[in-house]
C-alpha cells in the first residue's frame, strides 16, 4: 500500500486548520491538508457570517415599525419582506465570505497538498484516507471541527428539524418555529426569525439564556427578549410528530404546535470516526483527547488538537489561536506553551449579551465587589430606543482590580472589548475611570457601572478628584 | 448698595458650572450660582442630546429605503415622516434630559444660592448683577458657555438663518437648506436633515470636514457623505436674501437658492459683557482670559474659567473636567494642577468621524508609522451595509507606541474608546494586538489597521507568534 511521508498533516480545513497552515508553511516543513467535507469553515459557511447577515436583515425589517409611533414615521404597515430573497441574499453573502476564506489558503495550495477525503488514525503518526491512501506524518494537527447536535429520537422527523447546517439552504421559512436551546445560536437565530415575522417560541432547560451566569443579568435579558417572543425556561423540550406534518413541542406545562423545530442544542466535536480510541490515549466523556490548552498537545504525542474539535472555546478567535499554537508546535519539533486570551463571549442578540473575563459564577462573593447600571436611564440608550438591559462589572473588593463583566446592553459587543482591554492591562476600576467617556455614547452606561463598583472597593485613586490625575 | 459675601461664585449653570458646583459644595464653602439664561446646559438643551435624538429619527426613517432592494424589503415608498411630530419628539426628549440635569443640581439648591441674572465684574472678586446686587466672592468660576456665531452681515435676514439655538424650536422644517460650516454640528445636523428628506447642501471654506486632519481620512469621509448630499469645500459661503424670501448661497463656482441657511460656523465664548477687559488681565484674540489648562486659573488671580468659555476643548466631558478643576481649586484656596485627558473627538455622522490622541497634523512624519484599513472589505461592515470609511492609526516608528488615530467608520465612536484606552496605558501596537478581537465586529477593522501598523514599527513582540504571549 502506498505511504506518503510529510512533516505535518493537518486534519480539517476549517478555521483552526487554516490558522495552523501558515504556521506550518512558514516553518518550511512539508505538509498536507486533509478535509472530506465542504470547504469554507463553519464560521463563514453556516456560523458567524450568515447568521449575522440574517440578523441584520431581520433587524432592518423589524426596526421601522418598532419606532414608528414614537418617531412620527407612518406607512410601516406596507412594509413586506421577501423571505426567499432574504435567504438567497444570505447565501450570496456567505459565498462571498467563503471565497474570501479560501483565497490565499486552500485555493493557492498545490493540489497534491490538499486531500479532499476523510482520514482516520492507524497509528498516532499514520493516517489512512477513505480511498486507502496512507500518510505518515511526524506530527498531526486535529482540527476536524464540530456539528450540530440532533437527538437520536428526532431522527424520525429529521425533515422538520432545522439546524444551522440546513437553515441557510432553505428556499423559504415556515410560519411557526420552536427554537430549542437558547445559547448563542438559538437566541441569535430565534430573534432574527421573529423579526422576520415568524411565530417563534424559545425553549431551554436552563433558567438562563445566552450563557449568562449572573442571575440579575439573566433576568434582564430574559425580560428584554421575552417581550419579543415567549421563552419557556427550566424544562427540557419534548418533540412529537403530528399526523398533519407539524410538530408538537412540550416543555414543562407549556405545549405548542409548530411547523418546524430549530435545534440549537450545542455542537458535537467531530472526533468520532477518527480512530482515536485505538491510539491508547485518554479521551474525555465527549471522546476528545486530553490535551494541554497552552500547547494543544495530546499527552506527549506529536498530536495536537485545535478549534471546535478541542471543545475548549468554540469561538472564532480562539479557534484561530488554537490552530496557530497547534500548527506552530506541530512544525517546531519542540513544544512551546502560550498564554490563552482573556475570555470573551458575545451573543449578537438585541440587546447584545456579553461575558468578559471571569464570569459571575467563577468569582468568590467574599472578595468580589459588583457595580451595576441599568441601561434604561442612559441617554444614548433612550435616544436609540434600546432601553432594555443591565451591565454588571466585577472587581476585587480590596485592590479594585477589574475581574470581569456580564451584561445585556445595546453596543455590548463594543463595550466588551473596552472592558477586556482594561482587564488585560491589570487595571483597577479607578484607573479605568480616568479615561474619558464621550457623551452621549453607550460607554457612559459602562462608566456608571464602574462608578458604582468604585464606591465599593477599598483602594481609591490618589488625589482630590477621583477621575482626574494630579500632575 | 447691598453687598453679599460668599466664598465662591459660579458664573453660569451650564455643564461646566454644574460640575464645579459639587466640588465647591462638598468643600463646605458658601457659594452662589449665577445664570441669567435658560437653565439646562447647552448639551441637554440645544447640543449633544437633541441633536442625537434628531439624528436617530432621521437614520431610522432613511435606513429602510437604503437597504430595501438588497435585503428584499418592499413598501418603503409608503414611508412618510411627520416633521412637526419629529420636532416635538425631539423637544420632549430634550425636556427629559434638561429635567435630569436640573434635578440634583439647581432644583435642590436653596433659592438664595441661585441668582437668575447676568453678572459682570466690578473687581476680580466683586460681581454685580443686572439688578444691581453685588456679590463679593473669595474666588469666582467663569463658566458662561458659548453661543453660535452668526456673521454680522446675516443679521438682516436673521429670520432665515437657523442655528442650534433655533433648530429644535421650529414647528416645521423648510424644503431646502444650506448648511454652512461642516464641523461636528454642521455634519451631524446636515446629514440628519438630509435623511429626513430635505434638500441639503453642505459648505465649508476648508478642504476637510468634521475636524479631520488626515488627508486620506478626509477624502474617505468626503466621499462617503458627498454621496448623500453635495459638499462644496474650499470656498467661503456668501449669502444674499432674495426678493421671494429665499436665500441665494454662493461658494466658489457653486450657487444655489435655498429656503434657509443652517449656520454652523462655530461658537463664540460668552466672555463679552463680563467686564473682563476692565480687570487688567491678559485676554486672547477672542477675549478669553489667559489661563492654565491644568488649574483653570487666570493668571495668579482667584479667578478660574471652565467649559466652552475657556475655548480649550468644547466637548462635554472636557467641560466637566474643567468645571471640576475650577470648582476644586476655587474652593481649595490653593491651586492643584491636574492632568488633562487624552483628546477624543467624535462626530456622530454616518460613518462616525473620530480623532483620538495625537491628530495626524500634530505628528512628526519622520518618526511616525501609519497603519490603515479600509472599511469596505470588513465582514461586519459589509453585513451592516456600511461600507464607507477608512481607519488610520499612528504609532512611533521605533518603539511601536500608539500615538493617535483618525477614522471615519461605522461604530467609530466605540472604536475610539478602545484606541484611547490603549494610548492612555502607553501600549505598543504589538501589545494591543494581543487582545482578542471578536468576530464579526467592527473592532476587526481596527485590528487590521493595527496589523498594518505593526508591520512597519521596529519593536516587535517577543515570542514566535506575534499575537500570542508565551507562558
Amino acid at each position: 500500500m502506498s505511504e506518503r511521508k510529510v512533516d505535518v498533516a493537518i486534519l480539517g480545513a476549517g478555521s483552526a486548520g487554516l490558522y495552523a497552515y501558515p504556521q506550518v508553511a512558514h516553518s518550511g516543513k512539508s505538509f498536507v491538508l486533509i478535509d472530506g467535507g465542504e470547504l469554507g469553515t463553519t464560521c463563514a459557511r453556516i456560523g458567524c457570517m450568515p447568521s449575522k447577515a440574517l440578523i441584520q436583515v431581520a433587524e432592518d425589517f423589524h426596526r421601522p415599525a418598532s419606532v414608528a409611533k414614537r418617531f412620527g414615521i407612518s406607512g410601516t404597515e406596507h412594509l413586506r419582506i421577501d423571505i426567499p430573497h432574504v435567504l438567497e441574499y444570505v447565501r450570496d453573502t456567505r459565498d462571498h465570505f467563503v471565497d474570501q476564506v479560501l483565497t490565499n489558503t486552500v485555493d493557492e495550495m498545490p493540489p497534491e497538498q490538499v486531500i479532499e477525503s476523510n482520514a482516520r488514525f492507524i497509528e498516532p503518526t499514520l493516517l489512512e484516507t477513505e480511498e486507502g491512501e496512507r500518510i505518515r506524518a511526524d506530527a498531526v494537527v486535529i482540527a476536524t471541527g464540530s456539528r450540530p447536535i440532533v437527538p437520536e429520537a428526532w431522527q424520525a422527523f429529521r425533515d422538520r428539524i432545522i439546524t444551522t447546517d440546513d437553515l441557510f439552504e432553505q428556499e423559504d421559512l415556515p410560519g411557526s418555529i420552536a427554537v430549542i436551546g437558547l445559547g448563542v445560536i438559538g437566541l441569535e437565530i430565534g430573534q432574527a426569525l421573529r423579526n422576520l415575522g415568524l411565530d417563534v417560541v424559545g425553549i431551554d432547560q436552563l433558567e438562563t439564556i445566552g450563557g449568562i451566569t449572573d442571575p440579575d443579568v439573566a433576568k434582564s435579558a430574559i425580560h428584554a427578549i421575552g417581550q419579543e417572543f415567549p421563552l419557556w425556561l427550566g424544562h427540557p423540550a419534548e418533540v412529537e410528530p403530528m399526523a398533519d406534518g407539524r410538530l408538537r413541542v412540550t416543555a414543562g406545562e407549556h405545549s405548542i404546535e409548530v411547523d418546524k423545530v430549530f435545534a440549537s442544542l450545542g455542537r458535537r466535536p467531530n472526533v468520532d470516526g477518527l480512530g482515536l480510541e485505538e491510539l491508547g490515549i485518554e479521551l474525555d466523556e465527549r471522546g476528545v483527547p486530553r490535551h494541554n490548552p497552552h500547547t494543544m498537545q495530546i499527552g506527549d504525542l506529536p498530536l495536537f488538537i485545535a478549534g471546535d474539535a478541542s471543545t475548549n472555546r468554540p469561538v472564532l478567535h480562539e479557534a484561530g489561536d488554537e490552530g496557530r499554537i497547534a500548527g506552530y508546535n506541530a512544525a517546531a519539533g519542540q513544544v512551546t506553551e502560550f498564554e490563552r486570551r482573556i475570555p470573551l463571549h458575545i451573543t449578537f442578540s438585541d440587546p447584545n449579551i456579553v461575558r468578559v473575563g471571569s464570569a459571575f459564577n467563577e468569582l468568590d462573593p467574599q472578595t468580589t465587589a459588583i457595580g451595576e447600571m441599568r441601561v434604561a436611564p442612559v441617554g444614548r440608550a433612550l435616544i436609540m430606543g434600546k432601553k432594555h438591559g443591565l451591565i454588571r462589572v466585577y472587581g476585587d473588593k480590596h485592590t479594585g482590580r477589574l475581574l470581569g463583566c456580564e451584561m445585556c446592553a445595546a453596543r455590548g459587543e463594543n463595550l466588551a472589548h473596552l472592558v477586556l482591554l482594561a482587564i488585560q492591562n491589570g487595571m483597577t476600576v479607578g484607573e479605568l475611570l480616568q479615561m474619558p467617556f464621550y457623551h452621549p455614547t453607550m460607554e457612559e452606561a459602562l462608566q456608571a457601572a464602574l462608578r458604582g463598583l468604585y464606591r465599593q472597593v477599598e483602594t481609591k485613586n490618589p488625589g482630590p478628584i477621583t477621575e482626574l490625575r494630579t500632575r
